[in-house]
């Protein structure tokens, strides 16, 4: 077996989302099915974040394991022309040949993901599905200093989803960052790993503390409470890029996959 | 009668262009559509520019006539919502009052375009329409040079389309800068007015100097020949934006219209 790690962008629109399900086309199924065509192999994929239907990507990462030897390039240029003959909204960005020892979800350090919003009075045309319109005027300092209460190491169980499958919801929170350019409005998020919804229960919330409506108190009590019903409203998953993945440089075992099996869940 | 004055933004993937046509969805027509939804009147628009099927834009600006007075802010989301209930993906981002010597394409004083290549191995799935793939490594500094030697008022019969119906190919180019973020590159053009097809015209040529099979005398050459079979490829729509129309502060006669008929009859 050869195993090759890839980088993956795609447009989250069109897709139930990353996970190969019944009830229609997801990114998995789609590489999955591109390899299939390219190599005659039917594998199963893993990807380092399980990204809801409608969330997009610049930086997923894979492993995939083939009995075939491929150079990367060849593969990389087989792949890309099956997805785009499936008029598929994927693309593999790089791949490269990796280390057995190599797992996608489970050899990953970081996990960086983006908000987006675009906060104008009009709705969006250009950017129709690709942010999260919000037609009131927002502080994002406000937004950024609210965003402080949440970072470290905590109980996120407010910012989790009803169905989470996770068996723990503490996470650390490394970096949760408002900025502004114009009327772009984007929130970078890092952590080694999210809880399901986690990123979009940020954004909601934060948008309520842009809007003058919740003070970073609030958000911290909200926190503090350890109950879903006191999130913000959900932002919806159009905002949402799932933009890189920080790996070791070296991977030489497996221990980290059997130590982190439940923390490494990455399920925004 | 009333005159407002709006800027549009477009994603010009599902339109046969700007303009009213008898063969598909147009942007002009979508808006006619809207304002008729919104005010039961019939009316034609005019646009500073009358951007080609596929051809984007975030400042297109047009002028419309109503027999009945509004206040901006309700006419602009009186439209936003025809314009969303229709599916259209045009948004109406401001309006103001005009006044009757204002005219969205002879008051024109300068119009900006943003001309977007994405130069990468893999296609685009996020950014699929709204840029220009370009798979080889291009030279963003050898294309920035080459740009150079067309900024300034020439005869630009080479740079322009066979369909062109301006009567003069004369034109003045303000400015033609090329930079790069990453595997982004943007060229950014500058004029009073443009040709039709003048930018995919420049961006095609300049990308055969980035590939270095074009030096600036080459495309020097090309200008000076005035004949449209030496110049390159034309580039495709997808990374075309109409971004910008500057206007006099004051508009205080229509003298610009009569004498600038031709001279602001811009078809990029």
């Amino acid at each position: 077996m050869h195993r090759y790690r890839m980088i993956v962008e795609y447009d989250g629109g069109p897709y139930v989302g990353w996970q190969r399900q019944e009830n229609g086309p997801s990114v998995q199924g789609a590489i999955e099915k591109a390899i299939l065509s390219a190599s005659g192999e039917t594998v199963s994929i893993r990807g380092a974040g399980r990204t809801d239907s409608g969330v997009h990507a610049t930086g997923q990462v894979i492993h995939a394991d083939l009995a075939r030897e491929w150079s990367p390039f060849k593969l990389q240029n087989a792949l890309n022309a099956h997805l785009k003959m499936a008029g598929e909204r994927v693309a593999i960005i790089n791949v490269e040949a990796a280390s057995e020892f190599f797992d996608a979800r489970f050899s990953a350090l970081r996990r960086h993901y983006l908000y987006r919003i675009i906060s104008r009075r009009a709705p969006l045309a250009l950017e129709a599905g690709k942010a999260w319109w919000v037609p009131k005027p927002l502080d994002h300092e406000a937004m950024h200093a609210a965003a402080q209460t949440l970072v470290g190491k905590h109980d996120f169980s407010t910012f989790r989803s009803a169905h989470c499958q996770a068996n723990s919801p503490v996470r650390t929170l490394d970096r949760l960052d408002v900025t502004r350019n114009g009327e772009l409005i984007e929130i970078r998020a890092t952590a080694q790993s999210f809880l399901h919804n986690q990123i979009r229960s940020f954004a909601g919330t934060l948008k309520l503390a842009g809007e003058g409506k919740w003070t970073p108190d609030d958000v911290r009590a909200a926190l503090d409470a350890r109950d879903r019903k006191a999130c913000g409203p959900v932002a919806p998953p159009d905002g949402l890029y799932f933009m890189q993945v920080d790996y070791p440089e070296v991977i030489t075992d497996r221990r980290r996959e059997k130590e982190a099996r439940d923390d490494d869940d990455d399920l925004s």
